[in-house]
């Protein structure tokens, strides 16, 4: 705990690629999802030789690194990876569940020392709703936050 | 110290921002920098599910996370923030004032082992003397530049 | 034809959203493309009071703008979008299966003239292959390369 | 009138920067809009030469180039400036004023046909709002947009 | 001429990248520019399926459409570009040489309507000074600058 | 070693550069890896006060950060840097010539236990062929993958 923040160590991957094609990248970071890894993301660089390249970046625990990097180095063209320990602050998680005029979504809580600090509509619910409802994503997302300030 | 260069210790806070809408980030920006910030930026990334998203990075003293994290949590959607501590090497700094044909500018020094390597007009001063003057900013600059140099 | 080369027309749609989440717009991005679009993607742009905010664009047939700004309105925060005529130079594609040792992979041919001068492996049957074999995905990609150039 | 919706033409200025600083542009970004632009943005950019640079795009009156192109060329290291004609296509726009628990908030209407398709709060009055009242600026947003449903 | 502006038109081919990798990409932006574009840049996108991607934009003369698009097809994996006829404004440009404490720099001018409005030392010659005087880049820069100004 | 893969520590330094232009970046990228940088690139960022900058990143060996500290501060326009150690993890490199039908080229391996599980042909050796050969750099490629293939 700090400050009334819960806290963890994590590992963060990144590997500059300056030749691996975006169909393969994008490929990858699925993989890297269904494997465990925590977050993961491109961030577009520069690099020599006036190369449009990207940075991919993987958060993921601590003793989880070898199969990460196993498939980093086995679907892009990474020679080698930059690894570092991250202390993450984290609000805790909690998830209820709101009634809304299209259906029901949960609600992504964040609560720091037992206080509500963060709500927020979770995407895989009010998608499933925007879809069987034939309302846009967002209406169902303010629903959501109607619905919680209600309650 | 480190090979002539001043060292001091301080944290960098990143996270990753996938449902907040620009608006709120550039506000956010200004709300960290009156807090104490050191630097505040953002750098666009590719998250999962197709989200052109945002990485807010800010550079804080070490005692200061906690309120860094509160107006971070408060004001946008992130659920979790990762720290570092990061080492910075840095110019000793020194400002002096050059006069110019335009108006008076002041000059950011930086100095290394008491030797002057690095002198920039300062952004606000020039700004100041250009909305005076008429005169484009980047004028401004040079005739600082050519002031300091005539010194 | 201009040079040997197909030509067509197609609009071009592009709209700043600076108070969109990007979790929104990567849904939006699927529902243009379920819906007809040629292509979308966006890009990184930075706007007015510090927001790191996002550029769509869609291509789509010349005929087609409404129902596609009909979806932007709809699920996205623009008030407006902007449009322009695009003459595409474009190679004559064909499509052509070959064996490789993990599987039947189909490579998408570019001509010009009627010769080819341009042939990739098709993503989505790449990806099949792999999922099938067990294989990276980019061995399947060179392995229907080979077998290609075998021909 | 196009399907519904209005539309007028404008004229967007393109040009590639290599030579002038971020503080710079910074700067010229608030002067355009300050002069009249509808939109100014950046976009990053690779250049040759490994060039990390920066595409200045302003959208203006078709009548307003001039004026535009002489800040442009005036602020920054220019040499030229791409310009092409752009038709938008765009919602009606009406200002309403909503009552919050934080105080009073301006939404702003998109209309298609007479009917309202997008409803947003307007940032600046949400913004002082938040600062009078101390609440996040997010949560002038949620309340705006709760008081403007149950209208 | 517009408003003192000399004006040409020139064409821009766009093409959405995904599947060439940055290695392949840095290499045709040499080739293009070898061959006679007059611009050639790279800019970050999003694609769908996940896919870091770029964009190849190129700037040439109206009638050298197809010997550029031949070496963007030939070079990469592009099956269509897109073109559109823009038109430039620009200042004149003239060439002078300055005479610096370091050596001899070209300063490039701009002028509208006969009158210098722009003038930046000209990169290869303060390179080749640099290099030969062991001084930084920008110091030959704001020399340059200097020398300009004293004329 | 960690798990099959060789590690090695070395220093990331950052500096986030909003007044520095992209030309002089350019050319201190070539210096920063003529002096034994082992990795340069350059990240956009987006900086307080609407400044599109740029972040220099620099990876190189733990007991050579003052050398390098030395060009970022006397070629851009940085005050401070920041550093921190990072653990590589890395396959094991070696290099073997293949011949094609253009001619040798060589292809960069990368082992883990021994075993190859990453192959790339290498840059610099196909695009000799591929000026010698008139065939384009891609066609090298593939022919050099085809051919390590064959062994």
């Amino acid at each position: 705990m700090s400050g009334g923040y819960e806290t963890d160590t994590v590992t963060r991957l990144d590997t500059n690629l300056d030749d691996s094609s975006p169909e393969i990248l994008g490929a990858t970071m699925d993989k890297l999802l269904a494997a465990g890894a925590l977050d993961v993301w491109f961030t577009p660089i520069h690099m020599k030789k006036n190369r449009p390249a990207v940075m991919l970046s993987v958060l993921c625990e601590v003793g989880h690194v070898e199969p990460m990097a196993d498939i980093i180095f086995r679907e892009t063209s990474a020679f080698g990876l930059r690894t570092e320990q991250i202390v993450r602050l984290k609000l805790e998680r909690r998830f209820e569940k709101v009634q809304t005029e299209f259906g029901e979504v949960i609600v992504k809580l964040g609560l720091k020392n037992g206080e509500v600090v963060q709500a927020a509509p979770e995407f895989e619910s009010c998608r499933a709703v925007s879809e069987k409802s034939g309302q846009p994503l967002r209406a169902i997302y303010e629903a959501a936050t109607r619905s919680w300030h209600r309650k």
